[in-house]
């Protein structure tokens, strides 16, 4: 073994040379990040495309040199999500004090799946932060996710287990079929884990909605109609805020019908459940919430922390653990020490090695506070609105659907035919995209791809609603 | 609308105050990094459990007295995975690399569940990087996953969706019994991704392994029997460093069997994976995973790359796209602009908002290389030989099984009978653990609670192994 040259580790070997350079890359991150309105999406060169690629004999890049290419090479070609008027899809901004929360993540290097050190500490306090703003129950468990889709297979999973008792998970699925309702703008992640749990898509059955939401009675029909066929339902889907227009289920009507049915009550408040921290009438939608048996909903996006963070939240927290806890020898508690702590994260879902996704959450409240994040909120569903005045006065755009709170869809010219209106929808998303004024995405109703803005911006103001619109209506007249 | 007093988003009011304080933390962060020695994990005081919780009215914190508390308050309390003698479960050590990667990373705030921005282009190139090293074919595909053990979901529903067919994620499971094949010491993410997908933990079948790995006639043995009682073989599962003792299947061997069975051939290679990057004779421990269908391994562990990144590979894309594509109206990507790019990552797995997990692993290769990662690799494995001979060496302790790579499961005194063992063991774990000497983990074998040492850190030297095996001989000959 001594012959053998001693390996020195992957620590830097100029401690000073390292700092000197994070240090200018900090001063670079700030200054991108305080000139937002200076750093629209832009498309990836070929040659920055190239140069991201990694060949067997890369390595070996000094610090200087390293980000001296992360500014060049990567710095400038983000999805663009953190410009003022980046509306497109739901993509939050994220927070300047990102930059802290991650530099102290980073230097931790926590794995989050379990035992006793601090944040795992720090993820129980972000979570009961959120049960408290959600009117979830004490007794409620939760975990950070990657995100919303992450969040349904977890609580879709946990009313599996309540459903099919203790040996479940050991027997699996034996050709019982599971139903599940929702409102036809449900979440494309409800049918995505519905098809993952092994439940099939074909057994979410998706109940006509109108402008006040489902129907009841033709839900209880449904689920009459399918448990006379053999099916056992399993859970009715919620939706606060759906992703095509913005709308919310009547979860109180929903929350009642599940219980009288002995369902389980899953509410998708991906974006949506946040507008319980805004100024009425916007809060309003939100009500509800809290008397669903689980939540699934983001940090990411309405709550502006930066990527990735979600959040599951389950009423009963026996149900959670019935369904994911799981501990071999090597990963036994034990009283004191390291291996100490209950409970272990890993015990409410999927993952055993986990980042640190609290941390950012607990420096943004900080920082900010619950009152503040309201503010912004209510900004953006003031902004939408805004835009919807806009779009109301203009003498050919149209809005698909009434603003209900920060999603706006519209087409820029009714007077077209649908595949004309789609064709110059499209045209305008992409020049407006390319030209970097703004980020609209698109969405189809009734036949018409239409622009969509979902405003989850913290620095979208007036006069970025102005700007955009005013961009719309040029393009539309030139683009014909 | 404007008689509202205007919301000034959530940036900082005051950059320049935002900039002195986020350069004093990262002094603090890189300060702490570079005496990762000083800096053992210690338990965290009750004190500072209740400065974590965070009342409604929490908020508002300047950014210099936040700083303050993240130095005072966070950056002590970490797993203590970073200090060089933390041997405890598999933990990886983060890389100082990390700072710099996590500062642009947060300064992007970029969504890469898709479209045509920079991180996507990276991801692309980081896991073309790890497909050549794994000796997949070009026609692969893969994504950057929390670990393994989503991973392990990933590359199994990508199996199911090939024997179930393309109406499967229509009609889910309807009776069909998938049976898994895996050796005794498969890991535990294993049996619950068969939970998880409704296939059932009993049908995760447990082969008998020797030193030698599987038996491959009792394995076709088993599959016959199996398919002669109606179940429908899926996959063999090899493993590549299992987490108790660090063994590693015949990896070839399984590959061939899965194919004379034509059954679906997946490798859990959490850590033992890149063996691939160290000297013989490690090296040749990984053979066999250039076979396999699909390979799901972690970055986090034993390429030392900050938390959390693991990886799933699958052969031929064409089953990850069949088990996971899936694009409403919203996400219909365009041909130029934001919404163009293809593939987009949320085609291949559950998430559609994804944080940036490539810049940090491209970051660490551009930094060091493949081939310094598998210098520190093979300086683990020669850290782990060296404990073992130091063991073998001494006249009480017992190695519970040979030493294989990086894993070493030993017992302090094997005179005692198997209770006073394990509780010896479980001692000397606790008091190395709150001394802040060293971490290691216990695991049971036949009957007694061992030691154990998974050394995947980079920062360990062959001092520290003395210093802690000194220690474990001190405490063994205290704690009667």
């Amino acid at each position: 073994m001594t012959s053998e040259p001693e390996f020195c580790g992957l620590d830097p070997k100029d401690w000073t040379a390292f700092r000197t350079a994070a240090h200018d890359l900090l001063d670079a991150c700030i200054d991108q990040i305080a000139k937002a309105e200076s750093h629209p999406w832009q498309p990836v060169p070929e040659a920055i495309r190239e140069a991201y690629r990694l060949p067997d004999a890369a390595g070996g890049v000094e610090i200087a040199e390293l980000v001296a290419r992360l500014k060049a090479e990567v710095l400038p070609y983000g999805t663009g999500n953190t410009h003022p008027r980046f509306f497109g899809w739901v993509h939050g901004t994220g927070l300047a004090e990102g930059l802290v929360s991650e530099m102290v993540a980073a230097t931790l290097n926590s794995n989050c799946g379990g035992r006793d050190h601090g944040m795992v500490y720090m993820e129980r306090a972000v979570i009961d932060w959120a049960r408290r703003q959600m009117g979830f129950p004490k007794t409620a468990s939760g975990i950070l996710v990657a995100g919303t889709s992450q969040s349904m297979v977890l609580a879709l999973a946990a009313a599996r287990q309540r459903m099919l008792g203790s040996d479940f998970r050991a027997r699996g699925l034996q050709g019982e079929r599971l139903t599940v309702y929702a409102g036809e703008e449900a979440h494309n992640s409800l049918h995505k884990a519905m098809e993952l749990l092994g439940l099939g898509r074909n057994n979410l059955r998706v109940v006509p909605t109108t402008s006040g939401g489902f129907d009841p009675d033709q839900l209880s029909t449904l689920i009459a109609d399918d448990r006379a066929a053999g099916a056992l339902p399993l859970a009715i889907v919620g939706t606060a805020g759906s992703v095509d227009f913005g709308r919310f289920d009547d979860l109180r009507g929903l929350a009642t019908l599940a219980r009288q049915e002995d369902l389980w009550f899953h509410v998708d408040g991906a974006f949506g459940a946040w507008v319980r921290l805004a100024d009425q009438p916007w809060r309003n939608l939100g009500a509800g919430i809290e008397l669903a048996d689980s939540l699934s909903c983001d940090f990411h996006k309405w709550m502006y922390i930066p990527y990735d963070c979600g959040l599951c939240l389950i009423r009963e927290e026996k149900w959670h653990r019935a369904a994911f806890a799981s501990r071999p020898s090597y990963l036994e508690g034990l009283e004191t020490g390291l291996a100490g702590g209950d409970p272990w994260f890993c015990d409410y879902g999927i993952d055993l090695s986990r980042g640190n996704r609290a941390l950012k959450v607990w420096v943004a409240l900080q920082s900010h506070g619950t009152a503040a994040l309201g503010q912004a909120i209510t900004a953006n569903c003031r902004a939408a609105a805004q835009m919807g005045t806009w779009i109301a006065a203009h003498p050919t755009m149209k809005l698909a659907s009434p603003v209900v709170a920060n999603l706006c869809v519209f087409t820029a010219d009714s007077r077209r035919n649908a595949a004309a209106q789609s064709a110059l929808n499209i045209s305008i998303a992409q020049k407006l995209q390319l030209d970097g004024t703004a980020v609209f995405s698109t969405v189809k109703s009734r036949g018409v791809t239409c622009l969509r803005a979902a405003i989850t911006n913290h620095r979208t103001r007036p006069a970025d609603i102005q700007i955009a619109m005013e961009a719309v209506a040029r393009e539309a007249s030139i683009l014909v």
